[in-house]
């Protein structure tokens, strides 16, 4: 509280914007990767993919990384600390999740030639870039209906990633007559779905973000 | 540190306790519901209660936003930012684990007829009944007798949680022969003990706000 | 903010070093027992380890307990609220993680004498090691350099733990048949990896407080 109105008589620190772009560029970038995974029928380019999303998301955590040594360091910054936090936080885990997903594709050989899979695959990249959107109209605020629209777009999008992953598990549970195979799809249908989960806690921080500044 | 020192100039914003109340009543009639579900023999009738449940869910995560808004609108809050932020999380994570529990069960069409489910799903009613009483008690916060019993029947309700969930899964791997069958019931039992581990954290919350203004 | 730069006028409250190293002091000697647990033969036995390890973890649950009564009751704390908040909660969860896998293996029955689970036992054990040996130095925060040296080998360590789990995943998919065995091991592998990430959120609390001191 004294933080907010001490705010208004600081400059603003703007490298916290731009690691944020930089981390929401990549789970963007992340995020195309996994729906090019999804429709790969071969293992070994399958591979290749998976080889280009881990470095990517090495790069995302070294941001992260300095997103927290910078809040850290800085003893004024553009939005409440505890924002910061969880918006890098949120970040971090859309870019684990996704990364987790195809990277259990071939560590379990799934034939990921499945619609479930695919169409998740579909919302966490259009989740993923409202999110890159909104996180790039923090560093004005000036836009606040631009941002406003894809927060509702990443809430909406997360339903259908439930409905999705319901109608996923339903079918998994009555096709599959393998319980070892049950588990392995399950668990990757689970991190999809918490995928889409996570672009909702970074849209949620967002907009605690902007109902500060409004 | 600085925020304690100055609430004891400051009046207090009463709105947060209004909300605070309302998602915990909403809590306790999921709980009473989530019994009635598991002593529901008939599918249709079940999913009549699940979807009534599912309306106060939706209730309750907009009355959560709520706090969470007015978090980011009000310089003045009647105890710590952090403290409001963790107890309308973890009184949102009740209610989600509840709902979770109530849905499983038609979803992977479970006969709710188990000792293990219906005697966890009392448990987690007990719990969010003493977490009701706590949290109504925060707003004067004259009785610490009475917020500090709840507390202690919120823990020690927990640990039962926790024995019924052992033997409930140790049962279960010894008499289910179907693999599938027993992801699917883990599932329920898992959601159930989780949703008291949640009345918990709600406990620690409260008691940590207690301390404050002991 | 405003916190960190009245820091630089007041005293430090000693307490938290003294709770913070019990805590850790408890999550090392847990750690050592889970090697022994792993490489015990007979269930008798083991089961009183584990025994042992509840009572350790109980004390702990006590000591944590404190430090979130510490830090309510503490205007004045040696470092910002949030880390030692998020520092009590990694510790407790590394006592919570190793406690629970000591208790599956019996739980489960299930036979320790597995490369996996005694390797990522030792892992977890060094990790524990490198963490009490980083709280330790918060006291004075001289040794910078023997600090971060723990925090380089606490993060190796995590990656080493994640190859094993993946090694012993692999391996408990292709050579077990009973998927009912398979959820269990499973269960085991996944709470001793959890451990070390665990110890990797207390690196990262930790670089984050002497970051801030630096």
């Amino acid at each position: 509280m004294a933080f907010s109105f001490m705010k208004l008589f600081m400059p603003k620190n703007t490298v916290f914007y731009e690691l944020f772009e930089q981390v929401a560029d990549n789970v963007g970038i992340m995020s195309k990767h996994l729906i090019t995974v999804m429709n790969e029928p071969d293992f070994d380019k399958r591979q290749q993919i998976i080889t280009q999303m881990e470095d990517i998301e090495h790069a995302s955590d070294m941001l992260t990384h300095s997103i927290f040594t910078e809040l850290g360091r800085n003893f004024i910054t553009p939005f409440d600390r505890e924002d910061i936090h969880y918006l890098a936080s949120a970040l971090d885990d859309i870019a684990d999740y996704i990364y987790a997903t195809a990277k259990k594709i071939n560590f379990y050989r799934i034939n990921p030639n499945d619609t479930g899979m695919q169409k998740l695959a579909e919302i966490i990249h259009q989740s993923a870039t409202e999110v890159r959107k909104a996180v790039g109209e923090l560093r004005n605020m000036k836009n606040m209906r631009l941002i406003t629209e894809s927060l509702v777009k990443i809430n909406s999008l997360e339903n259908q990633a439930d409905d999705m992953y319901d109608m996923s598990i339903e079918r998994l549970f009555a096709m599959e007559p393998d319980a070892k195979e049950v588990i392995k799809k399950r668990e990757i249908y689970q991190a999809m779905e918490t995928a889409t989960d996570k672009c909702e806690d970074a849209a949620n921080v967002i907009e605690s973000i902007i109902v500060k500044y409004a």
